[in-house]
């Protein structure tokens, strides 16, 4: 049976167990096997926690056929580096690459909410002088551009929703299109 | 001759070129060939730039043997999501990933910076309620472990230099570190 990663920073929520048993829920619904980081055992006391944690992860990773990463903008104006770490090890292995963002607004936009932004020889940069991708993409182009080449585009709601942290439309979405994606693969359809 | 792929939001500065020549010449004084990303040929001003940036991205990762990724903080606390994606994708293939941060500091006090955080349970969590991780690393553990684990450790000068986007002692010190590897690889010492 297939198995995906749930890759997203969902495992920093106050909730995370709880997150993370809706989404195999949803997986099984769809006759797939969702892989949550947080299933791993760590001794979180440990001195060596954070590495148990990677290693766990990484085993995972190896272990499952695609991934459904959560590129929800995180801590800044894009998805978190650990999800968005994993997404690019996935996509080096080959595996179906899938994700979705509960904020549909554009990279630049959410820029211009974080830092003062100005244009320079006609393209946006940021206080720091760095110029500011403007694409009209939601997010990084390594990203956006993995997710088009390597599974499917990204999936975004018309409107976020009220909560962006809870709300699984869009992360079922990817769900159905992992199992259509399964189903009709002419290798496993056979099996 | 051993290539290296650079990566970094280095291709965001100013004098983004200027920066790439600089890097380029490092490896070169080490016997090793620089992949400078803005040395592809694109044309920013076509319909689908952001897609042909990302194609020629990818050819030249899967060119590189090995990765040299600046993962100095970019716009937020963590390193530049694009940069991390790459990192996550020649891990995935196997290649040799080195990085180094021109930020010495902890993740946990880079976030402090940006956002007001408190404790829970003995868990720092930000103003979103989500916990920060707070194992004394200097960002997201999958991308420091993957350095320790696929490459080597983390590069970072002990202060911060006054300059984080021009100074290259980080940098240079991954680069030798690149050539010693290769050096004493034995499949390539015969060769």
């Amino acid at each position: 049976m297939t198995k995906i990663y749930l890759a997203g920073p969902d495992v920093f929520l106050p909730d995370a167990v709880d997150v993370g048993r809706r989404k195999v829920a949803l997986c099984a619904r769809h006759g797939l096997i969702g892989l949550y980081p947080l299933e791993n055992a760590v001794d979180r006391a440990a001195n060596d926690a954070s590495l148990q944690i990677f290693r766990g992860n990484e085993a995972m990773m190896i272990e499952a056929d695609a991934i459904i990463a959560n590129l929800t903008p995180f801590r800044g104006p894009g998805a978190d580096a650990g999800t968005v770490y994993e997404l690019g090890y996935m996509a080096g292995r080959g595996k179906l690459c899938v994700g979705y963002s509960n904020d549909p607004s554009s990279y630049a936009d959410r820029v211009r909410e974080f830092t003062r932004v100005n244009s320079r020889d006609g393209r946006l940069v940021d206080a720091s002088g760095l110029t500011v991708e403007n694409f009209g993409l939601t997010d990084n182009l390594m990203m956006i551009h993995a997710l088009d080449l390597h599974g499917c585009a990204l999936m975004t709601p018309r409107q976020a929703p009220a909560d962006i942290w809870h709300d699984l439309v869009a992360f079922e979405s990817c769900v159905r299109m992992v199992a259509e994606r399964i189903a009709s693969a002419p290798a496993r359809a056979s099996s």
